[in-house]
């Protein structure tokens, strides 16, 4: 018996300490970062006693233009870099070091989102909007990736779809929230760097919003999911694709609908269905909307692209100023346009607006501060979702 | 129309133009790495002009003790440091790279897995057991993030679930894996670098295993859910957490097989449920599959930790031989023992089926090459799942 317990300290000694030394082996510097103090003031360290200079660059930096800003680190006698923010507004963030002109993720924070073909480190400072972003103690939806089939495309595709707590065990239909995503995103962008699964939980658990579908597909019909998650494999992925804009997805988006309404317990109806997105998103949401004139009730277009390239032939853009005014005589409960100040689509949308106007279409319009940007999105979402299926 | 033809043109160009140079300027190097090469042979690329000295760190080179092996890589006239491997056998590999001395990834590859603290960055070498991991184009199962309620730990946690292609417009009761993480991980684990989605898809549409639900709890009950994913925000993971191997996950599974057998079509009986885990989740297999000694049809322990510290009292670990015992008695049609021969875990496996051909229990051995890996514990998934529930 004393033997069996010596045995069994032995194994669980070897095991931990072990364990412990291949982690710190190939582990990050034992220290904290970024660290959110309770001032809302953010402190970064990294480790590098050789490096000559290390920068830090994040999205709440002021930028120019199309550079983003960056400020510098400061060297302890340890050779740990460290840079201490101002106190920051409750948000989601994103940041990246450049140590010696190179930019580099934190090994101290395990929390990237990939953008793209960029990956960045993320944080969160609460306190503020960014509170809707959190995972809060509140009861969870679900969410699942699955694939679809895509006779118009051709192919089987991956989904993303959340579905609200209560959903499985319910015996109601939900209504559906189509949510698009913009150029160089696919199923993924939504949930990661928009947080949706996270927004929706927290509004639905306020009692602002009802419970929704939201259904995530993907806007690039060359592809059959996100990269890294096809048939492609691991390859480097590329801001744009093919077939994005030309029509072809708003011509196959029938497939999506046909999906969720044969597979999910929904009110299969133009009341129970939105369609919003961002940027590209906003577009497909536009056009999808207008081509299918009597399939929503609710529309949102975030930062939106509005018109085809003059090119594009396809006969989904055939007749835009005839399908918007079928869809404006159709009826609709809600049609949302939100843009940033700075948005370098804001004279488009700006424009879109005017022949809306002339057109006597009615819409709501969300004014913000900012540009093409994450951080105006999640706050677009958490806004239109409490307006929907009311 | 003219007018609108160019204004069209404008917003394309703007559009694409804008996104384009913000991507580039946050962007990577304009370069490939990893390329895998058609006779498995890999380069990896790296931009850093002003380094010293860059090394690259991978898992397929030869580690000493716990120390992973590393090569320099040579630096050309445009500041480009490139390695390139001997032909390496199909795998999913793991690299960093470190650039005077610090460990970077790799700004070229957006695939990156997280192991406790550590990110890596991965790629995949094909045409061999690797094309059991690959997304290949067969009938892809959906995998779900859930959350369930465990009263026996007075938490709702979250649970990673995969059900197999053709499940939802199925109206059959499918049999259910219950497969288990090691220490550091959690119900990610499997899904991230188990590639268990991949491996399933693709052993099922071989016709090689049944179709079956895998359920990936989280073993650490003192965890709601994966870092970042619960209420804690994004904190730094630490490699062991309380109440893992004290006998309270292997208590309240019951909370889990409660929850997957009244919410999916499943086959609720003995002959319908496997269990498995790799090193830790193999300890909590073997203690699951005894002190319930007649649940599991199926068990399987990869590389697992056998005994309890002698320090832990729970009742779970009482009477070890007794239970043991009865579950085989009671009967169990596979108890499969998987292990590396450089496993450091090798000699308390050696001293367990001892114990069991003692007592007359049957099991099936199976040694293999390695240690305690990833890349072992996605073999052995992939050996011991056809064996399941025919």
């Amino acid at each position: 018996m004393k033997k069996r317990i010596l045995i069994a300290l032995a194994i669980f000694l070897t095991v931990s300490i072990q364990l412990n030394a291949q982690q710190s082996l190939w582990g990050a510097a034992g220290d904290v970062s970024p660290e959110v103090k309770e001032d809302n003031t953010v402190t970064f360290r990294f480790q590098a006693p050789n490096a000559k200079e290390v920068k830090i660059t994040g999205d709440w930096m002021p930028a120019q233009s199309w550079t983003p800003g960056s400020e510098s680190m400061t060297k302890d006698d340890k050779g740990i870099w460290s840079y201490t923010t101002k106190p920051l507004e409750s948000d989601l963030y994103s940041y990246s070091f450049l140590v010696d002109g190179l930019k580099t993720t934190d090994p101290n924070n395990v929390y990237l989102i990939r953008d793209v073909a960029s990956v960045f480190n993320v944080f969160i400072v609460g306190g503020g909007k960014a509170d809707l972003y959190k995972v809060n103690k509140v009861p969870h939806g679900t969410v699942a990736r699955r694939w679809y089939n895509s006779p118009g495309n051709s192919l089987t595709r991956r989904i993303t779809i959340y579905t609200p707590f209560g959903y499985e065990s319910s015996k109601e239909k939900y209504p559906v929230l189509y949510l698009l995503h913009g150029m160089g995103g696919d199923e993924e962008a939504w949930i990661a760097l928009g947080r949706t699964s996270q927004i929706l939980d927290n509004l639905i658990a306020q009692g602002k919003a009802k419970p929704m579908i939201v259904v995530m597909s993907n806007g690039n019909v060359a592809q059959e999911a996100a990269p890294g998650e096809s048939s492609l494999g691991m390859y480097k992925p590329t801001f744009q694709l093919p077939n994005t804009m030309d029509g072809k997805f708003e011509e196959t988006f029938t497939d999506v609908i046909k999906f969720v309404e044969s597979n999910y317990r929904v009110k299969a109806e133009k009341s129970g269905r939105a369609i919003a997105g961002l940027s590209m998103g906003g577009y497909h949401s536009l056009h999808i909307s207008r081509y299918y004139p009597n399939t929503f009730d609710y529309v949102g277009l975030f930062s939106a692209a509005v018109m085809p390239d003059a090119k594009v032939t396809s006969k989904v853009y055939a007749d835009i100023d005839g399908t918007l005014n079928i869809q404006m005589k159709n009826g609709y409960k809600l049609y949302w346009i939100g843009i940033g100040k700075s948005d370098f689509l804001f004279k488009f949308n700006e424009e879109y607006r005017a022949k809306l106007d002339k057109m006597g279409m009615k819409y709501v319009y969300r004014e913000s501060e900012g540009g093409h940007t994450w951080t105006n999105w999640r706050v677009y979402l958490s806004e239109f979702a409490p307006l929907l299926f009311k």
